[in-house]
């Protein structure tokens, strides 16, 4: 499989050229970058040196669609709406890694990004990439929609419950803590070390542009009407998403159930994790593509609280992006994807 | 003032002497810790040098209550249920920063703390010391328990909702993270540097002790029905705490009324900030007293959030401590407490 | 005193401001920013919310000389060259903190930093500000050359042995360690949290700007021919620079010989801490005026080692800056400066 | 091949068991921890669930012997000494990740470590895997000392300069830096979070048992006279060394050389990377077993500073271990072990 990779320089990109360089099937053919152009990855990100050195190229849609079985989209949200009816033709298929086809209306999209998306007809197209979940439509797409890191643990994290119905859904809280490359490699005061480090504090409450992504998959893949309270928080770590999720159970439900749910949700899912009672750490999942699940029900409260774990730049990035390129090829899901944590 | 501190070489403790070596009306007499007895301050803590170096010694109940007219006891959970009744005599006040005096009965305390605390006697002459709520009691009190860090962020952030009636009080959830100081000085895995680093992780999900004290004292400030979840975090930086708080607003509440709340607890409250709508960070009260609070209205799904952080060690613990100390010698509040955060 | 700061949106500036509104003798009148003009302090950097709320305005000389009696320069490397001159004139004192007024000729400041600098007539008029080795010159000048924070540290760990000729002067090497702060507030790839944290390097190998004034200081004071190798490494830490310094020790010269060039030098000097046989941590100065000192001398290879860490914001740029403005006031040293490290 | 592990709970042996489990060649039949038995791997390391979940046992050399070609020990240092003598008989190949076998005699074993090792005897048999430089030696061993973290980085450094008697052997000075990983899993107050975090600070200044490892090892594959200033330094963060060498060139001697000296060195050398004229970075190496190597020729100084950076647990470790491993049993060199580092 030939390999194109859009937007290689920032976080998501790099990952996938880590991720891709040691898979059995994949080449990466051509690395591209408006901004970095003629620079070759290792002056960008110098651990390449000797592992992967090709020059980065002006992006390319014409050459991309005739070299590649495959790219993916790893740019800034608001480049991948304009990008993909390029590239969307014959048998090319099409990973984007930003956010700009996972939402179901171009208003949607406009109401929370504040910027324009592809139209309807291309957004109609898009397979929602949260390969637990979603596997056989995701075998059969062209253009796949790669989950946004929050929605990724957010929504491992409530579906079984959901689908279940042991929860109501109106009653959904997620309390989400992230690394910093979640805000990318661009500099700016919101990611220098200084301000960042031996801190830390909520950002965009109420507002954040995955709320809609989480409540919209929610309800497509149970039925259930939900409302979602999602506050996102910037820890002073690189890599690592913890979601903290709280829902009221359904009266009578028992923590019986609920494991139940979970197990029989993930069942034969090399991928996820089921740690009952645990408390998980993200380092647990450090540079590996998994997702650890644990759950607590407090009768007190009548409350579950589901705690998630995963590495954003992997499962919440680029490892699922390939864990879906996997699944669009035929391919067992793991293949290239079976790292273990690098633990401490 | 004669100053003695008991437990002086655990976080709190070690900052009980930052603070009271500048006070200008206290003065430090003794020092005391069985575990590090015969040792200098600075050797157990050599950013004492030329600071404050006394020796420590064991503990002696019968030499504080002649030496000493205030003693701070910041000492792990357990301890201060047994010295209180051996200090509580003649002029003495007694601070205790511990969790013993804080809850309202023992059978309370052993079923969230798994520990004997004094008797029922004991506790009824402890005053809480939230100070900004209970100055009047703290001021004619002999005994006093100095709140938990994460009821003190929780607490300043919800008493003005729950007081105004502005929010369903068992609608409440806390999620909460904590620097590593709240885990005191003893090495352990859980604290290694490499187990935390790069890493988030909650704990004690439905268990943790400072839930009663949150619940009792919402109810007891405000007479209010509440039922709280409540989830601590431990996140990699020294010093900070954040609390977001989630809350129902009670049907057709205004973002004016929540703001009026505010406005209306603390005006003429030196230690609390109000940030409506901004994102107070951790390191924006370092080293210092302060509690910043921000509120974010959401009104598509009706609740409001509360943001609120302090220095644990500070104004969750040490500085709490001093500020309640202040009041009960009848000093201005705010005396040897008016440091500015260190930024960044 | 009237004090005013150009440059007070910087971490140097901003940390003056620290120091300086609980300094008893000093009154801030304006502070100055051409970057964030009309901003106030506390938009700039929310933590002085309630504590100091002046506007910043555009640098206007002739404003500063009517309404101040010490202007503080916390500006980037070539502007101050270019202020000075306008400030220069009647009573006041100017003291710049940036590193433009600390090299003997504009010669070799061109060289090193690669810009302009004042002419020859303004350099000649400027006092090096290292408090403890300069007071008498300090005292009577009226434009202070504020050392730059390596060379703080490096020279206070040297200076007493090249006095006492007990090493060479030509084998001295200097391996520096430095958190972040000492890069500045702007933000760049390079203080980037994600390419900072969990990661150390060097930077400008044989080429630091400290170099020559490290070199140009121990000669000036001491007399002795000297070429130093000076290292800069950058932490993934906010604050604090430890120097490590290497020098072959002339022959048969004894421990105690070095201890007593130490106990002399700093005999009565209240911010600097001698620590023999120590390993004194960065964190053990944290937010104060300290400079910690160890020596430990190596039979085996002829040489002594010598630590010295600083908090690289405060006796390293802001703190030094105000034990300069004391001196220049005749006020005792220590003024506004007793704060004891924030530890942990 | 069938591998045991003595130690497999500490950091290396946990990254043993990281690396091995994904050798093509390598199978673990065994993990032992005296003070861990009993329980299983994912038990002491949540991060290994679905991955690696062998019970601990404790050692039984007898049963070593029978089930394994290879045994790799990571325990701390003191323990090999003991458990080799009963390891070697018949095929069995053992790789000791401690100090004990690295020095040429019990004597001076004992007098840095202070502790006792094997007998001279089997010192004897033991061959020192610095794999790029002692290749031959260590495919006909069975006995193998794996170098030590510091080491490693400095004899990369400067092995190839003191082989082409570029440099003064006597004025070298080694300054280190490393992650806290280095210290190991134990909890003490020295690595606890506080302590560590958001400082540095020097240990064992000129008393570290890897300075004679350093200098026996340069006079040993050199013949040339070395005599060695060594500085250990614990810097914030998990994984990585830096060291900083510092050595004076010898008359006329120019970049030219210098650099021929390394690639030279190096060629055809899969795991080291040249980089002149660079400021390597700890992280550009995380989680590899690459070394990056950079050199400074200062003219001013006539002395030459090389940077080399490492991942202590990897190259620094359990990574040189396998590739010692790989030589052993006359696999190439990089099997099992091409991982890209995890950046950032």
């Amino acid at each position: 499989m030939n390999i194109s990779i859009i937007g290689a320089t920032g976080y998501s990109g790099v990952e996938l050229i880590r991720l891709l360089v040691k898979h059995p099937e994949a080449n990466i053919v051509a690395v591209y970058s408006n901004s970095q152009a003629g620079k070759t990855m290792q002056e960008v990100y110098p651990h390449l040196t000797h592992i992967f050195t090709d020059s980065l190229t002006k992006i390319d849609c014409g050459r991309i669609r005739k070299e590649a079985d495959a790219v993916f989209i790893a740019t800034p949200s608001g480049i991948s709406g304009q990008l993909v009816p390029q590239l969307l033709d014959g048998k090319l298929k099409v990973i984007d890694v930003s956010g700009d086809f996972r939402l179901a209306t171009p208003e949607l999209y406009n109401k929370w990004y504040g910027k324009q998306t592809a139209a309807q007809e291309y957004l109609d197209q898009a397979v929602y990439g949260l390969s637990e979940w979603n596997a056989d439509a995701i075998r059969g797409t062209k253009l796949l929609a790669n989950p946004g890191c929050y929605p990724t643990a957010t929504l491992l994290s409530l579906l079984p419950l959901l689908k279940e119905d042991l929860i109501d859904g109106t009653s959904i809280i997620v309390d989400a803590k992230s690394g910093v490359t979640g805000a990318g490699r661009s500099a700016s005061l919101g990611t220098h070390f200084c301000e960042v480090n031996e801190s830390i504090s909520a950002y965009k409450v109420a507002k954040h542009q995955h709320t809609p992504e989480i409540e919209q998959t929610l309800n497509h893949l149970t039925g259930k009407e939900v409302l979602v309270s999602f506050t996102p928080h910037l820890v002073p770590m690189n890599r690592g998403i913890l979601t903290t999720s709280y829902a009221t159970l359904k009266e009578g439900v028992t923590n019986e159930q609920v494991a139940a749910a979970f197990s029989e949700a993930y069942e034969g899912k090399p991928f996820v994790r089921l740690r009952p009672g645990a408390y998980p750490k993200t380092k647990e999942v450090y540079g590996s593509n998994y997702c650890d699940i644990a759950w607590h029900v407090d009768d007190r409260t009548g409350r579950v609280i589901v705690l998630a774990v995963i590495d954003n730049v992997v499962k919440g990035a680029a490892g699922q992006a390939v864990q879906n390129m996997n699944l669009m090829f035929g391919l067992p899901e793991t293949t290239g994807l079976e790292f273990t944590p690098v633990y401490p």
